[in-house]
């Protein structure tokens, strides 16, 4: 077997690959995007995305049933690192095609989906599409101002559910949650004040549903919440005045999860 | 009214102050920390807990009813970007007492506490607490190998919460579990692969429960998980492995509250 110089920092494939981290504008142009670790790499590699996958000669061992699907490029810790934005990158990165998979809107086959309307932390919305992975949902819709999936930190903090379940992308909320509706799902904005219970609706959560979530900071707008059939809430049984968005998208998703599969 | 002129980054109060945001041992030490931003502010003024207070002049004019009540020390703004490891800092910074309030282990009058073991990453720990707060649990262990609960991540992320219940540290945690179970309580570990289903287990969930998380990256060690009366896990309805430490927890605190509380 051939046995390459590991390619370094200043190559041209390891530039080319680094622009994808930090701009979402080269990522949307060239329609790619970097998934980091051997996590993501394994959920790339099974979703048939891979394009081109870095590793330092460490990590192609260390990894080696993961890479053993695809060609390896091996590169220097140095450039391993410029391709990363871990503070410890793991050592293999694929670079991979958009998935391109939008979610199926039909109440019947895909009861629970998720709506995120300006979700603009990356780790949030990747925690999100891991939980709504975990809670059985078919599909997430990132709306309005929201992060784009392809963001690294996202693609990270998904843990592989990036690949498992189709991310829809629209840029206006409300056609987001119209189009929701008029597939004959029922829309239940997640938000304090509201006039349901979580824990007393099992009726309503029998439904299919698409879970409306607004943003970290300020919630929903009220022409967006004005949209959703039910507003509901998590009741907060002791003194915090809030739970944060991943917590909260995981007990609304579990919550439908478990009586719809009940 | 005197308006002093506010004290530079190298004012040696600044100094003294700044040293506890990246220092634990300093923070141990002299069983002080910071509260950063209004929310944690107004938390620690209502916990009584303030020594110094710091604030740029705009934000002790924006957040005059949050400042009112301990008088204000002005500092510039390149003084406080020295106090807070925010990326936006919000203008106030508090100097706090440790809080030294130890979580009651008594059953009847706190029927669920949370214990974590060997939680390393801070933002985690806050939002553990947060959680724990909202879900009424009446207060949290950090144990073993954790991260403190003083840390300025920690305390952001627990928002406001830090104040609102007490969090206990315990470097033993086989002795902070054996306490648990001495004082009544039934010890719930939360891992994958366990012997009873979070959604299938009302009855359990009924009794005075101290719920064990681990790790955010191995869980719980075997000799810990033994040591739990049942090994209870989240079902995994779709494709992810598994879901990340808060959002479990959330789950099943929450899990508790509603068959508690119900």
């Amino acid at each position: 077997m051939s046995n390459p110089r590991p390619l370094a920092r200043g190559n041209s494939r390891v530039k080319e690959a680094r622009k994808l981290i930090s701009r979402r504008s080269e990522r949307s142009e060239r329609r790619l995007f970097l998934a980091d670790g051997p996590k993501a790499v394994e959920g790339a590699l099974g979703a048939g995305v891979v394009v081109e996958l870095f590793a330092t000669p460490a990590a192609a061992e260390q990894y080696a049933d993961v890479v053993a699907a695809f060609p390896v490029t091996l590169v220097d810790d140095s450039a391993m690192e410029s391709l990363s934005d871990s503070v410890s990158p793991a050592g293999v990165v694929a670079v991979c095609r958009f998935l391109d998979d939008e979610p199926v809107l039909d109440p019947r086959t895909a009861p629970l989906i998720a709506i995120c309307a300006d979700v603009r932390d990356p780790g949030n919305a990747g925690t999100v599409i891991r939980c709504a992975d975990a809670a059985g949902a078919s599909g997430v819709v990132l709306a309005g101002n929201s992060v784009d999936p392809y963001n690294p930190k996202a693609v990270r903090a998904s843990v592989g559910s990036l690949f498992h379940l189709p991310i829809g992308q629209e840029r206006d909320a409300a056609t987001a949650v119209q189009r929701a509706r008029t597939a004959g799902y029922t829309v239940l904005a997640a938000d304090g004040g509201g006039d349901v219970d979580l824990y007393d609706a099992d009726e309503l959560l029998a439904r299919p549903t698409a879970w409306l979530f607004g943003n970290e900071a300020w919630g929903l707008p009220p022409e967006l919440r004005a949209l959703a059939d039910h507003v509901v809430s998590i009741p907060i049984f002791g003194r915090a005045e809030s739970l944060n968005l991943s917590t909260a998208a995981a007990l609304c998703l579990y919550a439908s999860a478990r009586v719809q599969r009940g």
